[in-house]
C-alpha cells in the first residue's frame, strides 16, 4: 500500500531535525518549516542542518523546505509542532491557513507561557482543534541518539487510536520502536514535569548531593508526578511506562539535559538570571515550574508536590537553594 | 535515655565498613567481625580499613574488632550480616554460639547460592530464626557515598516494627535518613533483582545501546520487578518507593556497580568465565540470575520476566548477547 499521508514538521531545532529524519525513513517527502533561511539554504546545499545534530545526512529530494509556516501546513495532513513552547504563540500568529481537518501533533514538551496550558490544550482551547485531532509524540528520546540511529522508543498518544497508529507507523524504523497510547494529557504533562525534576536533579548535583540522593529524588519524583497527573487528568495509567518513568529517567540522568544544566548552575551559586544568560537560552522547565505551581494552587485539594514546590521557591521566590533543599530532604523518603 | 543495644557487624567489605561507620555515630561500641587479621591489625593501628572506603577514620576505642565470628555474635543483641552471599554458608559453618534471641539483619543483597534462598529465608529455614527476628537493611546506598557523608536514605525492614525502629534509630545521623517497612521479603528480593537488571544495563551498554534504551530498560525492569515480587510475596507495596525503584536506579545507573561492569564486559564480547576472571570476583547478580530463573520456573503460572530471561540465556545457556538483546528489544515497550 502506498504511503500517501503528508507530513509537515515545524521547527529547526534538534528534535525537529530528528523527527524529520525518522519520517524520511518512511515517506517520500516531508514538508519542513523553519524560520532560519540561512539554515534552509545550508541544508539544501550540504544536506544537513548546520545548527543541530548536523551529523544527520538528508536526501534533499525528500525535503520540501520552507520558511513560510502556512505553506508547510497547507501541504500536510499531519502537522508536527517541534517549536520551543516559548515561541509557539508568536509562530501561530503568522497563521493565515486554517487548521481545520489537520491532525496536530505536539513534540514540544513544554507549557505555553502565555496561557499556562500544555500544547494540546492550547490548540483545543485557542484554535478549536477537536481533541480527537490532537496528539503527542513522547520519548524517552534524545535527538542526539536518533542521529546515531541508536535504538529508541517513542510513545504516540492520541485519543483517536487510528491517528496514533498512523503517526506511529510513519515514525517507526529499524532504530525507532513505537507504541500508542490514549493518554494525551498525561503523556504531555509527564513530558513537561520531567523538566522540572531535571532542574531539581541538577540543583541537587550542584549543591553537592550524590548518586544515593539522586536515586531517592527520582523515586520521589515519579510518585509526585503520578499524584500531580492523576489530579489533572484522572484515568488508568501505569506511571512506570516508558512515556512517563522512562522519559523522567532519560532527562533526570542526562548530563546533557539543558534543564539539568540550568539547575546545576543554580545549585552551584549562579542566580537564576545569570544562569539564563550564561546558557543564552531559557530551559523549558523554568516555565513549566511556574505553570505547574499555579495549576496546583488552583485546585482546592492540592496534590503534595514537595519537589515542584522547592524548585518554584528557588526560581521564583528567590529562596536560598541550600536551605530549600535541606528542607526538601526532610520531605522525601 | 542511654543507648544500650549491642550491635555486631559481620564482614570486612565496603558495605560492612559503611554500616560500622553509621553505627559509631550512635553507639559507644560496635562489635566488628572480619576474617582478615591483617586488616584488623591495620584498623587498630591506622584507624581505617586498608581495603575498603579507607578514607573513613574510626575512633578505634569504639571498635571491638575480632576475627572470631562467635565472639562478635555472642556480644551482640543485633547481628548485621554484611558478608557476600557466596561466603555466607561457609561463615555460618563456624557458628558454635546459638542465634536464639538474636535479632538478625541482612545487609547482604544476594541469594545464598547453596540454597537459592534470600538471606532472611535462609536464616528462617536453616536456623529456625523466627521471621519476627529477621530484618533487612536496604538502600539505595553506595558505601562510597556514606564514606563521604553524602546524604543517603535507608529502608529498614522487619516484620516487628519495634525492631525495625530500633535498628533505624541506630543507623540514623546527619547524613543517613531512615524509614521502616514491614516488607522484608519484597525489600530483599528488590535488592537481589536489581543486580540482575544492573547486569542487563551493563550488557546493553557494552553492546552499544544508548541512554534512550537504558531508560526504557529501567522502566521495563521496575515493572518486571513488581510482577516478580508480587508473585513471590503478595502484599500491598509501592514499587516506586526508594527501597525498590531507588535501589534499582542507583545500581542500574552507576558506572561503579560491579554487576553493571560485569554485564558491560560480556556485552563487549568477553565470555562469562573471562569476565569473572578479569574482575577477580563474582558479581552478586550472577547467582541472583540463576536463583530468580529457577524460582520463576517453579511457579506454574510464571511471571513475565523478559529481562531476567535474557540475562539468564546469556550467562547460563551461552547464548549470543547481541542476538538475545535484539530479541529482548521486541519485548520491551
Amino acid at each position: 500500500m502506498k504511503n500517501t499521508t503528508k507530513f509537515a514538521v515545524l521547527g529547526g531545532g534538534s528534535w525537529a531535525t530528528a523527527i524529520v529524519k525518522m519520517l524520511t525513513e518512511n515517506v517520500s517527502t516531508v514538508n519542513w518549516y523553519m524560520r532560519n533561511t540561512d539554515a534552509i539554504a545550508h541544508i539544501k546545499e550540504h544536506s544537513h542542518n548546520p545548527n543541530y545534530i548536523s551529523a544527520v545526512e538528508f536526501n534533499v529530494d525528500q525535503l520540501e523546505l520552507t520558511s513560510d509556516i502556512n505553506t508547510a501546513i497547507s501541504n500536510a495532513d499531519v502537522v508536527i509542532f517541534a517549536i520551543p513552547s516559548a515561541f509557539l504563540v508568536k509562530e501561530l500568529e503568522k497563521l493565515t491557513v486554517s487548521l481545520e481537518g489537520k491532525i496536530i501533533f505536539s513534540a514540544i514538551k513544554g507549557i505555553v507561557p502565555e496561557t499556562g496550558l500544555i500544547v494540546g490544550e492550547h490548540f483545543n482551547q485557542t484554535y478549536n482543534v477537536p481533541l480527537n485531532n490532537i496528539g503527542v509524540i513522547a520519548g524517552p528520546c534524545h535527538a542526539e541518539e536518533v542521529a546515531l540511529e541508536r535504538l529508541s522508543y517513542l510513545t504516540i498518544a492520541c485519543a483517536d487510536e487510528k491517528k496514533a497508529k498512523l503517526v506511529a507507523k510513519n515514525l517507526s524504523s529499524d532504530y525507532i520502536k513505537t507504541k500508542t497510547s490514549d493518554d494525551i494529557i498525561g503523556t504531555e504533562y509527564a513530558a513537561v514535569l520531567k523538566n522540572i525534576y531535571a532542574i531539581a536533579a541538577g540543583m541537587a548535583h550542584g549543591l553537592g548531593y550524590g548518586d544515593n540522593f539522586q536515586s531517592v529524588l527520582m523515586s520521589n519524583a515519579i510518585r509526585e508526578m503520578k499524584r500531580f497527573i492523576k489530579r489533572v487528568h484522572h484515568m488508568k495509567r501505569n506511571i512506570n511506562n516508558s512515556a512517563y518513568l522512562g522519559d523522567l529517567l532519560v532527562t533526570g540522568y542526562s548530563v546533557f539535559s539543558r534543564n539539568r544544566m540550568f539547575g546545576n548552575m543554580i545549585g552551584k551559586g549562579y542566580t537564576v538570571k545569570s544562569a539564563m544568560m550564561e546558557m543564552s537560552m531559557v530551559a523549558e522547565g523554568y516555565y513549566a515550574t511556574k505553570s505547574a505551581h499555579l495549576l496546583n494552587e488552583k485546585h482546592t485539594k492540592k496534590s503534595k508536590t514537595p519537589i515542584i514546590d522547592a524548585v518554584y521557591a528557588i526560581l521564583y521566590d528567590g529562596k536560598n537553594p541550600k536551605k530549600v533543599f535541606n528542607n526538601l530532604t526532610e520531605k522525601l523518603d
